[in-house]
């Protein structure tokens, strides 16, 4: 791959509902940042979700799968709608989902919440605890109960039917993920929570042990231990005590999902899946949201915000990552607002036009 | 038992910390409640938690659980502290606490959250986001994961110990949380949010088949399903959406907390474990809080209501448990405070006084 232009092919999956709306903003700032930066993107968009089972009849194509694994990284707009909400476990929207994260072997789902200070008065929280909030939470997003053998059905020896999980973690996993976010932790505040259920749980009881242990490389990072009933609490109680977070892919879907609503815009939330090579899996923390599709009314800016982290996390194009972070934080100055995030005295605006002035805002920056 | 006096066994199990603080207040009140209401209380103490840890090595000692499965309901304070965190498995306090909802068999665990009106200020939630909240989390307390079989640890072929646990519910099992929500919810404002992670874990899709059956014997009950992520979320964005809420026991575990402190008075808050028959245990939501142990400074609000679901929900005993209700009402309408729910303007009194002022406002009752 040559230096100058820089190169990178991106798998776009727009899926359903908003999706295709969402990535086509993004997918047209991250071309006019390339430029700038001297950064060249070539696209490859396949489908995935909903989308791909009206079309092929599996929420994730083999093809699709193949075209992600060898590009540089994927971004991924939303998936799901009420059309296929009846649907059985393997032709599930979701079901794609996990296995694109599994094929892609991303272990590590980033997910940042931040409240940006022009939007403190959408969160519920009062305002004095919702400000300031920035924290993140490192998920671990290919193992525990999500993909824990054995599962199923069965029938007891009462004659009643059961359904089963299992949730597993190895040292393996454990440990790779714990560096991650020790990682993370220290180009932050350097203060790690970690977050199990060791009083009760044995998956858990190995993870709190393993992180430990993973501690003594990173004496420079603050780690606690805290149970997951109690960072329920927390996160609404004292959001600002949290720096990063490190926990399971159980508690790691609920926590992080709390820890988004408290700042009052899932609409502006972005997220990164990472393995230790290979591409990531970019996406917005919003769902497909069916009932606004197609009304260019939907929010771009966390997919605009997660091509942010493709170009941090995906590709290491910081300076890159930096020119859509601004640009966004100067759109949102002008006062310009998506419906979802809007308030009085604020310019209404939809999803393409609020695309157009992060444009601008790019073509401004020196 | 003779129906003239009624009269009840007790089983008092003060625990660590500000345990037997808060059970003394709430036992007090209970016999006195009990003379007006002609009902009579012999209460039997019994070592459970650190304190039986320290005095017999066990955190459940046998006599404790035999006394406690004889008597009509169970009283309990709080176990643990920081001197056990570190021991093992068998001998830590929840441990004990764990055998004994599975000795009682005390499947379901109602967790009500409501806002009260003088307190509402104490949410870190908006005042017009909280104001108003009354919902129940229906907890599944003696199954699921916390329970499941197999369970432990074990090492791999590539030689990585690795930790697990076992999810699994049977329809038994669901089919009698189910209708115990159902019932509940009847009695409040019929409406029934079961949640759960169907788009991923097969115990929650036979959990969501199973509610949708039972569902059919409740046609007046309004029931809607959600996942566990999304209840988290909407939790914070919108609690009074909610009026029952049903859910397995490690959701249940997380969600009823973080229900709680969207109150922001979790030292107000009760909770009651039932089975089909034998006795209900019925303790605070709040932990020992060694901190403030033995300086007369807790909350003992939450084991007095506490108390009253025992009236109700153990007893039957309905207007008992009213006149509890009432007098609390009455002495936070007062303007007596303990320090956790204190704000200016009202009168700061410690655990002893505030059963005093509780004890006076039922005296005073017709
Ligand atoms: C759609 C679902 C399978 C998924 C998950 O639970 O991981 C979603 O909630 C998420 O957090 O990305
Ligand atoms: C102490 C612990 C084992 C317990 C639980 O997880 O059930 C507690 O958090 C609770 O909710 O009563």
């Amino acid at each position: 791959r040559p230096l100058h232009p820089r190169s990178y092919s991106i798998t776009l999956l727009p899926g359903d509902g908003i999706g295709p709306e969402v990535v086509s903003v993004a997918k047209d700032i991250l071309s006019v940042v390339g430029a700038h930066e001297g950064i060249e993107f070539f696209y490859n968009e396949m489908p995935m979700g909903g989308a791909a089972l009206d079309a092929v009849g599996v929420p994730l194509p083999e093809e699709t799968l193949a075209a992600a694994k060898q590009s540089d990284a994927v971004l991924l707009g939303a998936i799901g709608g009420y059309k296929w909400d009846g649907n059985e476990k393997p032709l599930k929207p979701e079901t794609g989902l996990l296995q694109l994260r599994a094929g892609l072997g991303v272990f590590a789902n980033l997910r940042p919440a931040t409240v940006w200070p022009q939007l403190v008065d959408s969160s519920t929280l009062k305002k004095e605890v919702a400000e300031g909030v920035d924290l993140i939470v490192i998920r671990e997003l290919t193992g525990g109960i999500y993909f824990g053998e054995p599962r199923g059905f069965g029938t007891n020896d009462k004659g009643e039917d059961f359904g089963f999980n299992t949730e597993i973690y190895s040292t393996f996993e454990i440990d790779r993920i714990a560096r991650v976010a020790f990682e993370i932790a220290r180009k932050r505040q350097s203060k790690l929570c970690s977050v199990d259920k060791a009083n009760v749980l044995e998956a858990s009881m190995l993870w709190r042990k393993r992180v430990n242990e993973i501690a003594s490389e990173y004496s420079d990072v603050q780690l606690s231990h805290m149970y997951v009933d109690n960072a329920a609490m927390q996160l609404i109680r004292d959001p600002r005590q949290f720096d990063t977070i490190v926990t399971n892919n159980i508690f790691g879907d609920i926590l992080s999902d709390e820890a988004s609503i408290i700042t009052g815009s899932i609409g502006m939330l972005p997220s990164a899946s990472v393995s230790e090579s290979g591409p990531g899996l970019f996406e917005p923390i919003h769902g497909s949201a069916p009932d606004i599709a197609g009304q260019d009314k939907a929010n771009p800016l966390a997919t605009v915000l997660s091509a942010a982290m493709l170009l941090r996390y995906g590709l290491g194009e910081e300076n890159a990552a930096r020119r859509i972070e601004a640009a966004v934080i100067e759109t949102l100055n002008k006062g310009f607002r998506t419906s979802d995030i809007h308030s009085s005295g604020m310019v209404l605006v939809g999803c393409k036009r609020m695309g157009e002035e992060v444009l601008k805002s790019v073509d401004s920056q020196k």
